[in-house]
């Protein structure tokens, strides 16, 4: 008989989303003509721009011609994107990167939860905390987290807790994982980590033989210069880190899927048995092999564009606009004389509970403002006390959520 | 120090690929005005289909307003491909289907290969041999086939081979597996099951509470009425089969990736510890959530189209395109005096060497033909002694081979 992972059965199932959608679906019916705004989602609102509609209407036109139509691609992408990825992102930047080692995806979503497919169960992972979940879910369903203790933290895992007396940037850990997922611009207190900042955790991997896990989603959004765009702005990090990177929010792929993960060269990992060393380049080469595709020429296409003079404006268009929206909120924020970080160097808004706790924050929010956010507790266990606002949504809507959010201490 | 999944290191390198990639380069140099006719590959030639590329068009268009700019679709797939594919390949035949029993996926590759994460590595694997290597290297990466054993055969994987004394159609297993890969119309073999044949396999599984992952790409490419399409034409298989779907051959998708996965609400598996049964479609409904996405809205739309009036018109002339191609080759293959199955059910011939080794075929048609075989070792060990004559070329080359193919026995 077929025997299961029991391990998806302590995959939560998104009580805090049922929560919502029943306060939601309650509040429509008794109040039928109150438009609620959404500020909720981390997807994007605005359409894909003018340079990707256009690059992907002509690669279309190709697929359906003879002479240009284009069956399976490279597992790794296609070089045109590859190539400009390595320019715009990297070159263009003094890092230096070569064409293999990058690997274009489907997404991130889908790299960070199968990055664990190359490492085998007996690593230690550390986590930010609080984090968009999919970094702990990954770990749970591949064995690696342990057991769920009743403080709603998993044995196994180390938690890199953020909190508001340290400008949520977690401590170096004092037990040591063997990997550590560090995600900024974070989602979702909005808080990324200046050079010096960053150069510590780098310093930290490489004396420790950690293996750090870089997703910088949303770099596109960074303000500050002292801000690095990449891991690889760091001395070293080449030897220890992965880097994984989007389209979807800088550019609206939300609904395309394209992404990329970068491994260096260097970076290596161990054998249990043998504690020989081996390139995760080449691994992760295997497994991509084995198990997925790059996205469609169309969908490449589309990313290639992005790199255009025409479609850097585009998608610097794209960000200020929801930037925009973020410095309004932040100002109707501190009119509210609420608390909050983000922002500045990400599209969310990490707002403190007045009360301490998130629900009461997420109610007076939802009734008073009738403006959803969403619940700290979405984020793991340091996320109580807290909801997060995402700058996400249509600029007209926000400016009403500011104008309503006068009301919030009435 | 990161610990590396070392199961990655057993998979091959692929040397059957570096061996055909030397062989044609050497040739290539020395005979630089000679054609070689590539019949080796899996990919389809024919562009997509004008309904497809119009429906992909259209939506991108959509893409590209504010107001039918779509983000994050649903992780199942949007509703109106799942309505398509549930009335079109599923209600159309009489077979009981509901929408929330399909997962539209970025291709069956992935779900093949992936749906070993919601099993835990306790099970015991039946695979069938010859056949698509990602089904045993998936295996082996999950830590479930053992050790690979001097007979090329990992040790724990239950292999259900296909010898030419009784059609290709292996015997049910003696040794009883807890899960069963069967792909029907088959790669390599070209070999479809008949009704009667079918039903054998899916009693057997519900008698020895096997569950069966039944991969239906080329389903397609039947012409025989007495072929099932879906294993869900045989009765009960709902209770223990899963089954996978593409539109990569059929419809030219396999630089799109899209497919999508049938789980009905009653296939169970079972918790190794509290023996408790479990539905699958829950549990990969979670993993689906947790770690990947459906294809893009765009591609959706063109898989969409496929369902209409004409779009069925225009995949059935591609099918008939690469199937007339497939009747070519036999009876090119007929009069060259070589014994082979397939070609009529699927897009796929399978050539016995007259000197019992793969290679010796291999370098006659190679040398003597220009025609670029795949060996069958690619295939696993009971490959060894055939190859593969893929139909999914242009069909001036195929004719082009089929005259060269009266030089065989020159």
């Amino acid at each position: 008989m077929a025997l299961i992972n029991s391990q998806f059965l302590k995959v939560s199932q998104d009580a805090v989303e049922q929560e919502i959608a029943k306060r939601v679906n309650v509040f429509s019916v008794l109040n039928p003509k109150v438009e609620l705004i959404r500020l909720d989602s981390g997807d994007v609102t605005l359409p894909l721009t003018p340079s990707a509609i256009e690059a992907m209407l002509s690669s279309v036109h190709e697929m359906g011609r003879d002479t240009t139509f284009r069956g399976r691609g490279p597992v790794r992408g296609y070089p045109f994107l590859i190539d400009a990825i390595v320019k715009g992102d990297f070159r263009s930047r003094g890092i230096k990167m070569q064409p293999e080692e990058v690997f274009v995806s489907e997404g991130t979503k889908q790299d960070v939860a199968s990055i664990g497919d190359i490492l085998c169960k007996d690593n230690r992972i550390g986590v930010l905390d609080p984090i968009f979940q999919t970094y702990i879910e990954s770990n749970v369903v591949g064995y690696r987290a342990g057991i769920l203790e009743k403080d709603k933290h998993w044995s196994n895992i180390v938690y890199l807790t953020a909190t508001p007396d340290k400008g949520f940037t977690p401590d170096l850990p004092t037990e040591r994982p063997d990997v550590i997922f560090l995600s900024y611009p974070n989602d979702p207190t909005g808080v990324a980590l200046s050079k010096a900042e960053l150069t510590r955790w780098v310093e930290y991997a490489i004396e420790n033989k950690v293996l750090v896990l870089f997703d910088a989603t949303y770099e596109a959004f960074i303000a500050d210069p002292d801000v690095p765009h990449s891991i690889y702005e760091i001395k070293n990090a080449r030897k220890v880190a992965i880097e994984f990177r989007s389209f979807s929010k800088s550019a609206g792929f939300t609904g395309l899927h394209c992404g990329y993960t970068v491994i260096p060269r260097e970076v290596k990992g161990y054998s249990l048995y043998s504690g020989r060393s081996i390139f995760l380049n080449d691994l992760w080469q295997r497994r991509q092999t084995i198990k997925n595709n790059a996205p469609s020429y169309i969908i490449q296409r589309a990313a290639e564009a992005l790199y255009t003079e025409q479609g850097k404006k585009e998608v610097r268009q794209s960000v200020d606009y929801y930037m925009t929206n973020a410095a309004m909120l932040r100002s109707a924020l501190d009119a509210a004389e609420l608390k909050y970080s983000g922002g500045v160097n990400a599209p969310y808004i990490w707002v403190q509970s007045p009360w301490g706790s998130s629900w009461e924050l997420f109610e007076r929010l939802f009734s008073r403002c009738r403006i959803l956010s969403s619940p700290g507790e979405r984020f793991g266990p340091s996320g109580e006390g807290y909801v997060r606002l995402s700058a996400f949504a249509n600029q007209n809507q926000v400016m009403l959520a500011c104008s309503r959010l006068a009301d919030f201490r009435m």
